[in-house]
């Protein structure tokens, strides 16, 4: 199963499926909406989007207090250039006024592309074959190409249309959507050499330019061409002709945020020279890309098409939203839609980082690069809450500034800090590439770790830390968050080790590192001190961490007096009722144990899980993945699959409804977590890599691949283990706690999971 | 010293001049601005203001959450009818561009008017004596009288205008300044029978009408007159003449937010008839209706002019600010300014109320009144807020919207509900009025009660309330908040009594009641059982109550670190940063102690005020008087009297560095409250009222009366305590916690007060 495809229409999913079918490549990225348009009154969320391109938009606040952000990062929607209609003998080809049969849509994940055929029927009854098939290119990342390819006996017309008036998508009834709708002025439309189309667009607030270039290759040389609209927002270039035509658009899209580069200079380089060669071509080009992404990144699943497909699914959007470039990274919906307004959150970190250290451990380091490029907007976020040292990584942002306005369920998220420092340091852990700690790594950790010594103090012999709130946004500003606190524990406990290391290893880059940020020796002694202290809620009684100090002492939610369209809870009640009794959002604790498990006995880490699990809602979309992983992890195997389910399905199904504001990346990435982690029950840490593989009754088993030090494995387990060293040398892994020496091809039995469902 | 005064001129000092000398009757408000105009570049606050008229502004938020309001009710600033420009021989006046001397301005508390008089040198070396007066009528409401005298051997024109451009005043740097400038339409402005300037406006969103009309009278009914500006939003009387002349100028406002009767109709019949009546006579009404207040209310300081000043100051702006309609209440400025949009807060029934409850209960209840007026409202709150019973008051508000848009520092503030509830049962034991306890107090009092049923809930046994913010708005959203609980205690156990008492005694009134909010005697039963096992958390070791659950476990404030420009710290700190220590901006488990110190050991009440004292900023205005008065409960009489001082000058000294936007007048009743709760050691108890009295050093002594059940007492406090019975049987009062008898005078010495400085 290397595709997503449908063949039925409907209304209600075309959003949905505008999403799913969304192409990128981790700078481009756009809606799979259809070519030849829909009817004016329908839904559709037109969208073109550039990582990492954004304008400023006032925040607004009624009541602001001081280090409220006055400003936000969002990502503009840009000139669209999907718009191919089709005339037939005069008539406008709809899917939705006229007939057609044998409509069908797939995306191919080996492929790279999206297709989209159908046949139609006039109202004089004459019949039409009609195809698109279009690509973002992985290989040159300004680039969009679509091919429509008609067959018609009668007269064809074809309008390709580039178009400057966008605006953004706006929904007053969700949260979760942004507002402010208007960030592109249109600056020029011209027509360059008679052939390409260029459209030019800047910020409105911070200038930065954008510019789209289009040029067409038409399988009849000799039809009439009409183009249209110069120094208008809107160009149209018209291809008429009698019997088949195939007319590839061929468009690139430059910015200026990066780049000194005029973007129409740019622009109309990349599409002379990309449009000389063929979509053919370029699709096998992007082939290439792919087979070499799959061979190193696939997840395959045994006896279960339906899981394998939403796997790659998973795992193709992933490799589609990732930044690569260093100075972008993930954004909550990728490139897919506007949601969270394309930033960027910790879910990257968290969730969908450890897919692409394992397997492609490049996009791994480009991505945490970029939390190293805006160490100095988050220095000043620092000061302005009033820390003399170290950086608050900003809850939400695209250049680095915080652009979270709602500070409870925003910048008061610390754990951000280490959440960030983990990924570096789990990036260590796997690759040892100290080169990387050198350049980028330990700078974020020692500073990350120096803002748990601003925010924390000493109680009764104890570091607390105060005030902050923890990934679930149902509990805000709270005490000594067990979460926070063992990540922040981490964050220092590796500053210390990487200090000693560097110390050892690289003492010049070490200087170097602390002469910059001004760190002390004595930082490192109260960094000893602080996390060899560090306070860590824990309920004697019913032998569990509590989520904070005061989270245990709360009313239970009344969940059987709550109806199905209550939730998600944050959209029927208010904060303070909500944060009122015992009711959690999303994974907290129970994502504590599963990220940093060490010396934690099965017992609680069980009895943690239980008592979570019954005042969870799971309304985020990063909490199934983590409870199914922690499920594997104690051995409630059906509860596994079925989170596992929830996750593998969740845009797929549409199951948080939201799916056409853009796909829930982070489930994406906990899709491919919850086989590795899960299923497979990796682990890395200091000590090295570990397993504890067990394998759902419906499938007959599943295999991938991981680097790790210099090596590769493959993992694979049906109805036993096999792990193969691919290349590298020898190493030691661990397996249900018992340790053995690989040196090529290890099998070993499964255990009987010690089941406790 | 009955007036305040000032004889130098400070352009600085002018806005806040504005609110000192600004005049009031409770429904019609203007600030002291002067008549002749300031050049157009000094800062000043044109004010003309109606208690409880309002319009609606849009509540904004980048991150708007479920429940957020989404508008704001705010007080917009009316016409202008203040301006009065001269020209002496075509010169214009200005005491800030010509030269003058014998500037002095007055306002008097006895006679309810305000003076301002100056000799003015013309370029060319002649002089005029220039007099203001103008009054806001006590017995009028609507009524607003200013009178020009000027004297001059020369060609004199006095320009008297009523101007319909008028906004309100915006400060983008501080929070607590409101935004939106611009609330009103001017509609029309027409001329009527050729002497009345009549000018309308309409408020934006809610068409609420307000009008204003001017007439003068004036001392020489021959000279010319022009009046222009018909059909504009700005009239202009012209009146010319030489040698002296006294212009009255007769203005009159009307709103049609409770009334029917068209606006213009109304404010023409009223200043027809009232334009009969000279300023002399209205001014001789205003003395009368102020003699009746000061009889009643004065309180007496002997041996310290500038604190009788102070006190009196005070207790005539409580009665220039108090809406006496039963439909308006008290605005946390008055109607002296803008700052807090002209909401009313907790301030009423906690800081000011027990003033008109001792002196001027007739006042007292109708404050009391409007609560009961927007109970549906407040129902509706609830609703929004999850409850399924009960009330949720809002946290400000001019008729009845919940208005704050900063939850944790606004809704969050369940308490409100404890201190109006507070109020009616305050006022019962002080009157045992049962009349208005069926009318009002009884729904009140259960509707709050209810809602405490359900924001607590039990746990080991304990009633805990969770989520709320206490009135120290830097520690937010905590658990067992002692002030909230304690308050939440005291609100069920009298909803319980009031229950006994009516079913003994109006048990057909009752049963109205409980059917109108549909209340099940199971309820009373939960009451009890809340009430009874009320968790108030407290420190074993320190020996003083927790502010809330985890208040003594954070850092403590580095506050010799903390420049003195940093405060108030809100406008300085991240709330986040503010949160995480322990730092509090106003008394709040001291506040509790002096509101409900029944059965609390005098220890526990000074431990816990030593420790608070040192970690209280004092940033809010409704700090240092509450701090005084338990310094006195504590001894302190050092501290009790340099609190004192702060708070009797808080506005006079702008302390506070804002009084231009309004007078503070939370502490104006803070003041009151001081001499009689603090100095008197005055408590009002379910067992009668008790005094622990003590004498300032600094002065010889002070009196004041109260009215109680029917009697009036006067209480004289010298070397020793006199106390009079003026009127009314006999009673039981405690002294210094022994029993007396009171037939009609009692004199007790003085307890040298146990000093425990």
């Amino acid at each position: 199963m290397w595709k997503l495809e449908s063949s039925s229409l409907d209304v209600n999913v075309l959003p949905v499926e505008e999403s799913l079918y969304a192409l990128a490549n981790g700078y481009l990225g756009i809606r799979g909406c259809f070519e030849e348009g829909y009817p004016q009154e329908y839904t559709s969320i037109r969208g073109t989007y550039i990582n990492g391109f954004y304008d400023l938009i006032e925040a607004k606040y009624s009541e602001k207090l001081f280090g409220f952000p006055e400003v936000q990062e969002k990502m503009p929607n840009l000139m669209d250039a999907q718009t191919m209609e089709i005339y037939l003998d005069g008539e406008r080809v709809s899917l939705f006024n006229g007939c057609h049969t044998d409509y069908k849509r797939a995306l191919y994940f080996d492929k790279g592309y999206a297709e989209r055929s159908f046949v139609y029927r006039t109202q004089k009854g004459k019949t039409a074959t009609v195809r698109f098939r279009r690509m973002v290119s992985f290989q040159v990342k300004e680039l969009l190409l679509i091919e429509a390819e008609v067959q018609y006996d009668g007269e064809i017309r074809i309008r390709s249309i580039v178009d400057g008036n966008v605006s953004n998508y706006t929904d007053d009834f969700d949260p979760r959507v942004g507002e402010h709708a208007q960030l592109l002025d249109w600056k020029s439309s011209s027509l360059v050499d008679e052939a390409y189309m260029v459209l030019k667009a800047r910020t409105k607030k911070l200038d930065f330019e954008v510019c789209c270039g289009v040029y067409h290759r038409c399988s009849k040389p000799e039809i009439s061409v009409v183009i249209g609209g110069e120094h208008e927002p809107r160009m149209t270039a018209e291809y008429a002709t009698s019997g088949n035509i195939t007319l590839t658009k061929y468009a690139a899209y430059c910015d200026s945020r990066c780049q000194q580069e005029p973007v129409e200079h740019r622009v109309l380089k990349i599409i002379k020279e990309q449009s000389y060669i063929s979509l053919e071509d370029h699709l096998t080009d992007q082939r290439k890309y792919l087979e070499n992404f799959w061979k190193h990144s696939d997840i395959q699943i045994f006896g279960d098409d339906l899981i394998q497909q939403g796997v790659r699914f998973s795992l193709f959007q992933l490799l589609q939203s990732a930044g690569k470039d260093g100075l972008t990274n993930i954004a909550a919906k990728g490139l897919t839609g506007e949601g969270y307004e394309g930033h960027y959150f910790w879910d990257t970190e968290i969730y969908i980082l450890p897919f692409f250290q394992l397997t492609q451990p490049q996009i791994a380091e480009k991505l945490l690069t970029y939390r190293h490029s805006i160490l100095d907007q988050a220095r000043n976020e620092a000061r302005t809450l009033g820390h003399r040292r170290g950086v608050k990584y900003p809850w939400r942002t695209i250049a680095g500034r915080e652009c979270s306005t709602f500070f409870p369920a925003g910048s008061a998220q610390y754990h951000i800090n280490g959440d960030v420092a983990y990924g570096f340091i789990q990036h260590y852990l796997q690759h040892k590439n100290l080169d990387f700690i050198c350049h980028y790594g330990a700078e974020v950790v020692f500073e990350t770790a120096r803002t748990w010594l601003e925010i924390g103090h000493f109680s009764n012999g104890k570091f607390m830390i105060h005030s902050v709130t923890g990934p679930d946004e149902y509990t805000c500003i709270v005490n000594n968050n067990y979460y926070t606190n063992v990540m922040a524990r981490y964050n220092m406990e590796w500053a210390v080790k990487l200090y000693h290391i560097l110390k050892e290893e690289r003492p010049e880059a070490l200087k170097g590192i602390i002469q910059r940020i001004q760190m002390q020796e004595s930082e490192i002694d109260e960094m000893i001190s602080a996390y060899k202290n560090m306070y860590l809620p824990y309920d004697e009684q019913r032998k569990i961490h509590k989520q904070d100090d005061t989270f245990l002492d709360k009313a239970l939610w009344d969940f059987e007096g709550t109806p199905e369209d209550k939730y998600p809870l944050l959209l029927h009640y208010h904060p303070l009722t909500i944060y009122r009794y015992q009711v959690i959002k999303q994974a907290d604790t129970v994502l504590a144990h599963f990220l940093l498990e060490d010396d934690l006995e099965d017992e609680i880490i069980r009895n943690t899980f239980d008592y979570y699990e019954k005042v969870t809602t799971h309304d985020s979309s990063l909490s199934s993945c983590i409870y199914g992983i922690m499920a594997s992890r104690c051995g409630y195997c059906e509860k596994a699959y079925d989170y596992f389910m929830e996750t593998v399905r969740l845009d797929l199904d549409n199951t948080h409804g939201n799916t056409k504001d853009g796909l829930h990346v982070a489930n994406l990435g906990g899709t491919a977590l919850s086989v590795i982690f899960g299923f497979a029950g990796y682990r890395i840490k200091d000590t090295g890599i570990s397993l504890r593989p067990w394998c759902p009754e419906n499938w007959s088993g599943y295999e991938f691949k991981l680097f790790y030090r210099g090596r590769q494995l493959r993992v694979n387990v049906t109805d036993h283990l096999e792990i193969e060293l691919l290349e590298g040398e020898r190493l030691e892994i661990k397996v249900y706690d018992k340790q053995y020496g690989l040196d090529s091809l290890l099998k070993i039995p499964l255990e009987g999971m010690k089941r406790n469902d």
